[in-house]
């Protein structure tokens, strides 16, 4: 990896543009990492209309992470292409958030992850789009739309589930509550995110929060779910320190590629 | 299974209706099935760009798929719906080509299978385009023009790598000579076939080869591969005889499914 990438994991990046690569990359590790969890269930939903909807969330997913990846891999000094840093990285080199990297669990648990994701992103989108770094706030608008509409979808159907069959409440309460102790990362500001905000380049994640919270509120209400009240969390992902689930998961993803290096068999 | 659907295994279905539930749940199963094994890939693929075009052609054959089915559901006393016929059937009321349900192998040989059906598939749907029959027109010419675009983006792609690195080339050549001996069931005009034809609503099957042979034989020209002469062909997916490949394609997709009858999760 380049020292413009890794650094970050220990101290923040120098200059300007190895700060910019080191916000993409993890934004593009964010949609990465989940995109390849949702494709997991390609082919495995019991419903068509269901299986089509997740595969298209998770092109987007990764469609997006390609504009994120490239960004990060055009600046700095060695050049990286999207797919060098989506199949050659280790996973200590990951700055993704652990909740995204948490395995499916059952398909509500699969959209309930998603969709406390999603009511962040599309706030951190939001705001990037307004940004004055015109590469961060290009890829960003083009994403939040698609944003918009995954957080509905989920959202919809977190309500219906949560406010189904006695089964299925059961089901996502306990969801609930084995995802809670990781959404408090999407928050936390380092000192990547506070240069970037100082410099009026990105949000402060911890002024997202307020907005998480009311769309979340909502749908856990009409969900009828309870959210825990503990305000503990997991931390490390955009420190590369990660969960064991991210390095199987490299591993069944990064396979092909390193088992034939710059192969397309 | 309805007997409107089963029958076809053993005698041509009395009924136009049925009939053309028959012939339609054929045109989903190849759609269903080839959808399925190209989903295999996603996420696996070593190129980030392949993975979107697989996961978007996946997705077009598996809502091709669903098209077909609901028609043929939709049909006959007793309904069934797309679900229930894509989750709900075991291996001998598929009516799928045996090409489509052989395991992918590397990614030259899925490409190379996929080629060689799509280019069968865009002749046959061109001609149901035209058919005076509306339910078959309609969804026929949505599907063409989809498939036009997949025989040329594979078209392009087997060139590349047969007329590539003396590996590529070589394993290309092996994946023909695999695929061939199942090529020739495409052109097979059973009773269903020529029911259909002979009321003008479909094409026969036969007539559809010369286009096809145009169209690969330039394709494996240019990709310095040679056609086995053999015109010997494995027979029996359109009668319900089919591989223990299919089986076991049909264990993972259908699990869940059998596993919570109804059930979403």
């Amino acid at each position: 990896m380049t020292s413009t990438l890794t650094v970050t994991r220990l101290e923040l990046p120098p200059s300007p543009e190895a700060r910019l690569a080191a916000y993409a990359l993890a934004l593009g590790d964010d949609a990465l990492i989940l995109g390849q969890r949702l494709s997991e269930w390609i082919g495995h939903t019991p419903v068509l209309e269901e299986d089509i909807a997740i595969a298209n969330t998770a092109l987007d997913l990764i469609g997006r992470a390609k504009l994120w990846l490239e960004l990060a891999g055009s600046l700095g000094e060695e050049k990286r292409s999207a797919d060098e840093l989506a199949f050659l990285r280790d996973a200590w080199d990951f700055r993704n958030l652990l909740l995204v990297e948490l395995p499916n669990g059952d398909y509500g648990r699969t959209l309930l992850r998603e969709f406390l994701f999603d009511a962040f992103e599309v706030e951190r989108l939001a705001a990037l789009a307004r940004s004055p770094e015109p590469r961060l706030a290009e890829i960003a608008a083009k994403a939040e739309r698609e944003a918009r509409y995954h957080v509905a979808r989920t959202g919809d159907l977190v309500i219906r589930l949560g406010d189904g069959t006695e089964e299925s409440h059961a089901r996502m309460q306990n969801a609930l509550e084995d995802l809670w102790p990781y959404v408090g990362e999407m928050f936390l500001t380092d000192e990547l995110d506070a240069a970037l905000s100082g410099a009026g380049l990105a949000p402060d994640p911890a002024a997202l929060r307020p907005a998480w919270e009311r769309r979340v509120g909502e749908v856990l209400e009409a969900a009828t779910l309870t959210a825990p009240s503990s305000t503990f969390t997991h931390r490390g992902g955009r420190r590369g320190v990660h969960t064991e689930h991210l390095g199987h998961l490299l591993a069944e993803m990064q396979f092909l590629q390193r088992a034939y290096p710059g192969g397309t068999w």
